[in-house]
């Protein structure tokens, strides 16, 4: 019987082979590709869907949370939603091939930088089901190769997904091993897939701490993570009140469990008693709990809690904001140097000096001037797809859509050149 | 007595401040900072000779080779070169706070994609002393503070530099924390700095393998590694032979020391006989060992030996050549792909196709097409400088010059957007 190290190398050979096909496959044949997996998707339904039911019975019997119930669960509209995803991405533009620059030198070398695919891409994640459909077909859309490692929970739902999307890739001429999962539950699985860096040019963990934290400590390849939003609003001076109160509630309650919601809010001295009298009572109105600084317990009174310096330096995914009173924009920007995570921060001023400070001062992957942090996304910039938000600074940062997904190589041409 | 870890913390914590003002400075003020530093080279030019005097003589009596200790020694002509070189970077363009893209939404969100220094660079080098210099001036060019840590036998010499670069900073009202370097020789070091990614945004080793690996092994962030050459040529059934001589013997002769040189010959059958007899009788008139396989000793007979297996796996670095017939592009391909470091490979023919396949399917940082493999050198691609050459896909690939020392970050300018 092979050992797990043998089982996951194995799983890289074949990757590996598999991305050297892509790297040389059409748009048109990936694209057909995708449509192909769309296809088998829908037509494999049956059997994705009762791998699912085996999934939530044995989920149910081990006691996980509803909410954990509800991520975990497929049925038809989730299966149709999946194989549009599918087909969506076979719609966007490819990036692979596109010449980045190209000039020549005085001997007569031309060089060109074009865009090429990474090669093997590993997706280490936890949560639903759909991600192995999601995460793959941006893989294969970008050329790459792609090695799942899905969570223990959703095993059978994932075997059934890949099965599907390589029959398709396999149906339109692409390599079968275009999508691989790993089908053991072992934990050490992970760390077999990190020291493996002959056939992974990459690791993109998603998933809790606990996760991030194996793949950082074990991996001997790049690691693109995609970590904690403490994301800051700073209202300034001079930002229009009525504008700032619409941000900040659409940033911190449009959708309060996502990365790019706001948790922490930076009040400028002399606007702080006018905002929080309007937007301060709207945000309590809608149910979020206030954690504020001395200053601000002291204008809200029993409407707001004191904050723990923790409270700054925490993702509450849920309806609580940290709120703390600052004396001008350079101290908004120390705060959030700080305490917070480099993800998303934005600032709320009629003054552009102001604003372009902060926008220049602030090292995070993006950074606002009066709008919402919630744009964040790959959708919202226009990318069409995002595997994720990258917290990291190379590579990727920010929104992580097909081209983050691609690298590059230098072709140089010439008529026999040789160094002096 | 503080822990060698509470050591390298307050370095980390020293250079993320440095970095932060880094990142605001203009790049005139950079720029005279970088003049600054040259003159200081130059006035403590006596401390700094002293110093590598110093090491000299522990390394004479710890037995180095007459080839290290010249690696080592610094005299005026080459302190002059060092210094040279700081206001030869103080000339470059700076890529610092280029928009790389910027584009409107639907909505009226403007989203730039802007340059922006990476933060804290961490250089591992075990060589000359010169690196200290080159590598940490390229840094400072960047707006990126950087940390330092040089080979043992190098200490005083390093600390010499260092300081003189340091004094330039602070003469030109840079922090004197922009250029730091790991004072103690304690191995450990090393492993100190791969832990401390609250600090240290990438790490840059230069070295030999078992540097690199300890890095690998022990880095929690990412690592451009700048590792073997092991180059190939293919020699095509339609090459011009006469080209095809000259640029062999170039990408082996002229300097065959370095990472760009070529190590491994691949003929195409029809060719072999004819190459041999012109090109392989120069190349061994020059000194080149020329370890064949089965066709070529036949060939070649008593002029060549036969090649193990592990020679067409070898960086060389000498005037020594492993050569192959190959049936087709195909097969010189693949062996590339199995055998080569996917640093510098080339074809050299006249048909078209055949090299465009070529430079499409040889999966490597630069792949040439009737060109000499020695032109891959930031200096030969007009990048003006270079950090070394990246044998990583991710982030840099290929030479690494000042946009590779650079990341990059979005700004969005709205009027009140929120997310619907």
């Amino acid at each position: 019987m092979s050992t797990l190290h043998d089982q996951i190398f194995e799983l890289g050979r074949r990757a590996r082979a598999a991305a050297r096909v892509l790297a040389r496959t059409s748009s048109e044949q990936k694209n057909q590709g995708l449509l192909a997996m769309a296809d088998e998707l829908v037509a494999g339904g049956g059997a994705i869907l009762e791998a699912n039911a085996g999934d939530l019975a044995r989920a149910e019997g081990a006691g996980l949370s509803r909410a954990m119930l509800d991520r975990l669960r497929l049925d038809e509209g989730r299966l149709r939603a999946m194989a549009d995803g599918v087909r969506e991405v076979a719609r966007l533009e490819d990036p692979v091939g596109g010449v980045i620059r190209r000039w020549t030198r005085p001997n007569g070398l031309e060089i060109s930088k074009v865009r090429v695919p990474i090669g093997v891409v590993g997706i280490i994640y936890e949560s639903r089901p759909n991600v192995t459909s999601d995460a793959a077909v941006l893989c294969t859309k970008t050329g790459n190769a792609t090695i799942l490692r899905g969570g223990s929970e959703s095993i059978g739902s994932n075997m059934a997904i890949a099965a599907a999307l390589s029959r398709g890739a396999a149906r339109a001429g692409l390599p079968a091993d275009s999508v691989l999962l790993v089908e053991t539950t072992d934990r050490e699985a992970v760390k077999e897939m990190c020291a493996m860096d002959r056939f992974l040019d990459v690791i993109v963990p998603r998933g809790g701490r606990g996760l991030i934290e194996t793949v950082v400590s074990h991996a001997r390849m790049p690691v693109i993570k995609h970590y904690d939003g403490i994301c800051a609003l700073y209202v300034d001076a001079e930002a229009d009140l009525g504008m700032a109160e619409k941000i900040v509630v659409n940033a911190k309650c449009q959708r309060p469990g996502v990365c790019n919601a706001v948790e922490t809010l930076l009040l400028h001295r002399s606007v702080a008693e006018g905002f929080l009298a309007g937007g301060g009572r709207e945000l309590i109105g809608r149910g979020v709990e206030i954690r504020g600084d001395e200053t601000v317990c002291r204008i809200l009174g029993d409407a707001a809690r004191p904050a723990s310096p923790e409270d700054f330096r925490t993702e509450f995914l849920d309806l609580i904001l940290a709120v703390k009173v600052v004396g001008d924009v350079g101290e908004a920007v120390e705060h959030i140097e700080e305490h917070g995570s480099h993800h998303s921060d934005g600032i709320i001023t009629a003054n552009e000096a102001v604003a372009e400070r902060f926008l220049q001062e602030v090292d995070s992957a993006t950074v606002y001037w009066n709008a919402s942090t919630r744009f964040t996304d790959g959708g919202e910039f226009g990318f069409g797809a995002e595997i994720g938000i990258s917290t990291d600074k190379l590579h990727a940062r920010g929104p992580m859509a097909l081209e983050e997904l691609t690298t590059y190589k230098y072709q140089l041409r010439g008529s026999g050149q040789i160094r002096g």
